[in-house]
């Protein structure tokens, strides 16, 4: 008995930015669980059994991810970005709870580019400074939280990330962040939006406060709200590394 | 002239968490620049050049990077970890400002994996929700800021990770921010001390706020602070999803 688990990022959407050690990883196992498009970027070969699930059943693929290793297979979780944000690496020692079996196994996380690294790269350096990186998916905490995050951030002058905008199921969220800026920061704030970054739909969008719709946003993008200090040289938006 | 530039990350360390896409700008470079230990991790070969220099030279570094490219060569800006992130692409931008010529030039920027990522993937999931990234270098920046951002992070019940926290030349910084982590958060919050992540050199040291020490940290550690929700599982660290 020698099984594994990795639970390994995927980045952004380009292969040429996946790491040789998930690539390594991915080569040597057995199984590979995950949310049904990230099993799709997997190369099927002999010998490897695929498992795509849906979205939301985080905690029962982490599970059986786990139940996998503990019977000597080479299991690998795939997330897409770095399974360590807003991913799976938490689902699966939220899992472990409570089974010292499962605690023993052999687990690792394998980074990955997550999603505001690599928006950030496209569009410049808009996190050269201190920044947030906030998940406005509501599913798992209350808007309250989420509006004080916002506001914490807006008033200690950090650059933020938010992950999952915006979808079908709560259109609203993004549209009280849209407001709660607008009351705590000034209407030329830059704010990025960045749609699939790295693959053939990528779109890039960068307007200030005062021209920023939540229609901008959908589930593929992540937004980048800039500092104060965010500015732009060309067609590049940064912030400076100096903050006075 | 076809000349370009890339201001590409190196990732943590391990030469398995450097992207296919940095190591294939790198294989087609003319000239690469950065800080010596980081131009060391290049491999050398015939035809490219290689221009290591010191560390606080970054605004002269990216502007000898944009006139080598305005003259037509391929140059790779290596920094560690991601460029984006406390890094040399803020600096290359900041190179631009009043250059017009410059600002046309074919510049793109190539994630990598950054010292957080490396250091929460090998503690388990303590970025698992949302988090700010802070630079405790007070070079660039006022204490008074790094205060403000640390009481607003603390207060949100953010998780935190503080690159470059302690150096010789500002030894007091670091401990100044553990007396207001001690204000502001219970004893036994989880405080992650991660060294050198994916080299030899590797520690990683977990202990609660109230045993945390500032000599546990120094220019090459990044630390992590948890939420008043992260907590152990086995041997492993992690932030759950839901933060009620």
């Amino acid at each position: 008995m020698s099984g594994w688990l990795c639970i390994a990022g995927l980045g952004p959407g380009d292969d040429a930015m996946v790491t040789p050690a998930v690539s390594q990883a991915l080569a040597e196992a057995t199984d590979v669980l995950g949310y049904i498009p990230y099993v799709a970027r997997v190369v099927a070969r002999p010998g490897l059994r695929l498992h795509p699930s849906d979205n939301r059943e985080e905690l029962d693929r982490a599970r059986a991810a786990l139940a996998l290793a503990a019977q000597g297979e080479r299991v690998v979780v795939v997330s897409s970005g770095d399974p360590g944000v807003f991913a799976m690496a938490a689902a699966v020692f939220e899992a472990m709870e409570g089974r010292d079996d499962w605690q023993a196994l052999d687990v690792r996380v394998l980074p990955g580019i997550t999603a505001m690294l690599a928006a950030a790269a496209r569009a410049g350096a808009p996190l050269g400074h201190d920044f947030c990186a906030i998940n406005l998916s509501d599913n798992l905490k209350p808007w309250s939280l989420i509006d004080r995050r916002v506001r914490a951030a807006a008033g200690a002058d950090m650059a933020m990330a938010f992950y999952n905008p915006r979808s079908a199921s709560r259109p609203h969220t993004f549209e009280q962040v849209l407001a709660v800026l607008r009351e705590t920061c000034e209407p030329t704030r830059w704010v990025i939006f960045a749609r699939s970054v790295s693959t053939p739909q990528e779109q890039l969008l960068c307007v200030p406060l005062c021209d920023a719709r939540p229609e901008m946003a959908d589930m593929r993008t992540l937004v980048i709200v800039g500092s104060s200090t965010t500015r732009c040289v060309g067609r590049f938006v940064y912030t400076p590394r100096s903050a006075s």
